[in-house]
């Protein structure tokens, strides 16, 4: 069977930059170790995204609740933000028909789904206009229950079904996907007697795509789920051992790892050629910044990109500017639809056109991914290949678990946790100062004590 | 009159690794010098972007056609790629609904507009089939009217149209927007009798947004360009002088390019807290990338965001990671439209929810930026500030000119030509090549003589 396929080689290319063997060798005894590192956390059920694949019951469980809302409501609301968000968005992204949301019913072969992933009020109030309510269903996404963003809108969507619908409407146009033990929407799921996934508390946000977080929206919206997560066991019955050259996930963390230590290569781009892996860019930029953004000694800094679309955006920069950036770039061999580019009778004298006709837009794009791929490695600027078979739900569950524990390996070879995000605590205590909550006086008074700001620098 | 605001108070903060007044008196030559080298070339007619707001004739002729398309299809789709795409997209992201292309017509006020800007055969076909191509018209824009990305997609475009609706369907279905002068669209515009908005040669693709490349979209989906070109104008008139305190564009330029010279701070984040300004960072990345990525002793990473969202994700790399980023946050001051945050009763016994009740998701959002800034810069991280009075198009013109005229001063600050692109050139003769354009086969050959890839790398 195809599979996903890493290639290397353009990160070894001594003319572009590249690492030497005698790097991949040296570090080998540390990639070995964060192996073993992530396996003994694993083993002990601290970090459980690995083992989500093979949780069928899970999986069967949110299958059946999607189904169950898919038969009564047209549109899903998913309320969550960060990862609680962004793995449901990249899957519904590569799986479904990129006007998804556009289509009638019937050619879309599930639920319409929004992701809005921010406390942004406009955008809030202008989903709540656009919808049909009466056709709607939400479901509330946060671990500990307490995100402020999220459970605003929970509140204000609560309040909403209702009024209009009373409190049995409300119930059962609500489901929630929160810790099974603990936390505030727990509590709520069981005094209002509302249906909840579980989201471990070994599942980190980042790291949830595999479970209901991810699995609820995308079975809504159609996909192939069961195929998702065969396809992500497949990598992860690859990355079973220690060795650099044998582990997929191990070789890439090794590779951009000391692209950035030994090179400096510090800046990871992705960039799929494919704009149904435009959001998986985002996905993998949480994934890759908070896992490894931990001190200022360490921490590259993760870019989405989009081929070719940004071959006429960053490309120039990537391609002649600061000698610090890693693009992986991504192939999807066999596009979903390909597009015969036709050359008009009266085009055939323009030179910058004929060569065009009788190819097809697929070419095009894999032309141009090759080209580029040359360019940069020509340009000595190193390159990662990432290619998936094709774009179905298997080759994606084997790119996502493949991210996943590359980041995991890559906390071990940083020397970071990967699975904690402690810096972002301190906002969250100002905002909540701001707000008035008891007990954070101190943190509004702390924000609001700052120095005045010199007028001469205000314009 | 309310206006933009910039405020660079957090990138001079001592605590912050911020930078001197000294540092500013230091550049305030060079800066001096950046300017006059811009308005050089402005006077000379080489850039004429900064002088689009003035051009009431090329605002009405965009504004007319838009209207007599409006009047007769509902939808648009924009064919083009890179600068030719990136401005229109922000403009209409910014200023019309977020569901926009959901909407029934009467509740959008304008045409649904596309922006299919990649060469992916499966957007463009799944595109096609969710359209009524009756009801359906196309801007193809290219200035050069060579890139291939946009021309193939214009020549699968113009085939269907004439297959369906005969030679003069496909006419009045289709505009150009390209050189007024020269180039292969120009030809076929003749030859096929198409109307065609001119993109002048002293535009550049991401200096054009001002231009029918972006007005015409804009007008399309029904926002006000007639205000977006005054506030526009508004910021061209603040920037007329050379002095770093008096001028915002130039103030700007200069503290991020010390910040990245004299601090290490060589990302560049733009972190806007409101959704509809999204898609203006992928059109900030391109300015920014595309204009001062030139050498491998220079040139800024710019990195898009978006607050509160991006709270959940990079927030935690840019506390806590490298010293090596400058975020530039940008606050709307009144939101568009606003939620209160109702608490239902059984709620109130929940400490971590409570507080929320009686505020309004603007309110909540505006604490996590002030919050978050404030987070930042006591972690030694320096930030810089944009405030738009409310997101309106006068708004959205304002910002727009500030940052176009930065990245003009920029390039003159890092010793760079921000108007040119030289980098993109090679992979394009690849991809040319691998496609058999007649004259290119050297670039074919010299791509497939790479030497073969060691396959202990490729797993």
């Amino acid at each position: 069977m195809e599979r996903l396929t890493l290639d290397v080689n353009g990160a070894f290319d001594p003319a572009a930059g590249g690492l030497a063997r005698a790097d991949l060798e040296a570090i080998a005894p540390r990639a070995r170790e964060a192996f073993e590192a992530f396996e003994t956390r694993r083993r002990a059920g601290e970090v459980g995204f690995a083992d989500l694949p093979s949780d069928a019951a899970a999986a069967e469980a949110a299958r059946a609740l999607a189904g169950e809302l898919a038969s009564r409501f047209e549109n899903l609301l998913v309320l969550g933000i960060g990862g609680s968000s962004l793995g449901g968005r990249a899957v519904v992204g590569a799986l479904c028909d990129p006007f998804h949301n556009l289509l009638p019913a019937a050619a879309r072969g599930g639920m319409r789904v929004f992701f809005p992933d921010n406390s942004d009020p406009a955008t809030f109030a202008a989903l709540l206009a656009a919808l049909d309510l009466e056709r709607t269903c939400f479901a509330t996404v946060t671990k500990s229950g307490g995100t402020a963003e999220t459970m605003s809108q929970h509140m204000v969507l609560r309040q909403r079904m209702v009024a209009r619908f009373g409190e049995e409407g409300y119930r059962a146009r609500c489901v929630l996907v929160t810790d099974p033990q603990k936390g505030v929407l727990r509590q709520i799921a069981v005094d209002e007697k509302l249906r909840a996934l579980p989201l471990p508390a070994s599942i980190g946000g980042r790291f949830s795509v595999l479970s209901a977080v991810g699995l609820l929206p995308a079975a809504a919206a159609g996909a192939d789920v069961t195929a998702l997560l065969a396809g992500a066991a497949r990598t992860e019955a690859r990355c079973r051992g220690g060795e650099v050259l044998e582990n997929p996930a191990l070789l890439y963390a090794a590779v951009l790892h000391l692209m950035d230590v030994r090179r400096g290569r510090r800046l990871h781009v992705l960039m799929p050629y494919a704009d149904a892996l435009r959001d998986l860019g985002d996905w993998f930029v949480q994934l890759w910044a908070e896992s490894l953004g931990k001190n200022p000694g360490a921490g590259p800094t993760p870019i989405r990109a989009v081929g070719a679309t940004d071959q006429h955006s960053s490309l120039q920069l990537m391609m002649e500017g600061p000698h610090d950036k890693l693009v992986t770039l991504v192939r999807v061999a066999a596009p979903r639809a390909d597009v015969p580019i036709p050359l008009p009778e009266g085009y055939r004298g323009h030179a910058d056109l004929a060569y065009l006709g009788g190819h097809t837009m697929g070419e095009l794009i894999e032309a141009e991914r090759r080209a580029t791929a040359a360019a940069l490695r020509r340009n000595g600027r190193p390159t990662v290949s990432l290619e998936l078979p094709r774009l179905d739900a298997g080759a994606l569950g084997e790119l996502l678990m493949l991210l996943e524990l590359a980041a995991a390996y890559a906390g071990g070879l940083y020397g970071v946790n990967a699975f904690d995000q402690p810096g972002v605590e301190a906002g969250k205590k100002y905002a909540q100062g701001l707000l008035g909550r008891p007990g954070y006086e101190k943190y509004r008074d702390e924000l609001l004590g700052a120095p005045a700001p010199d007028p001469a620098l205000v314009l």
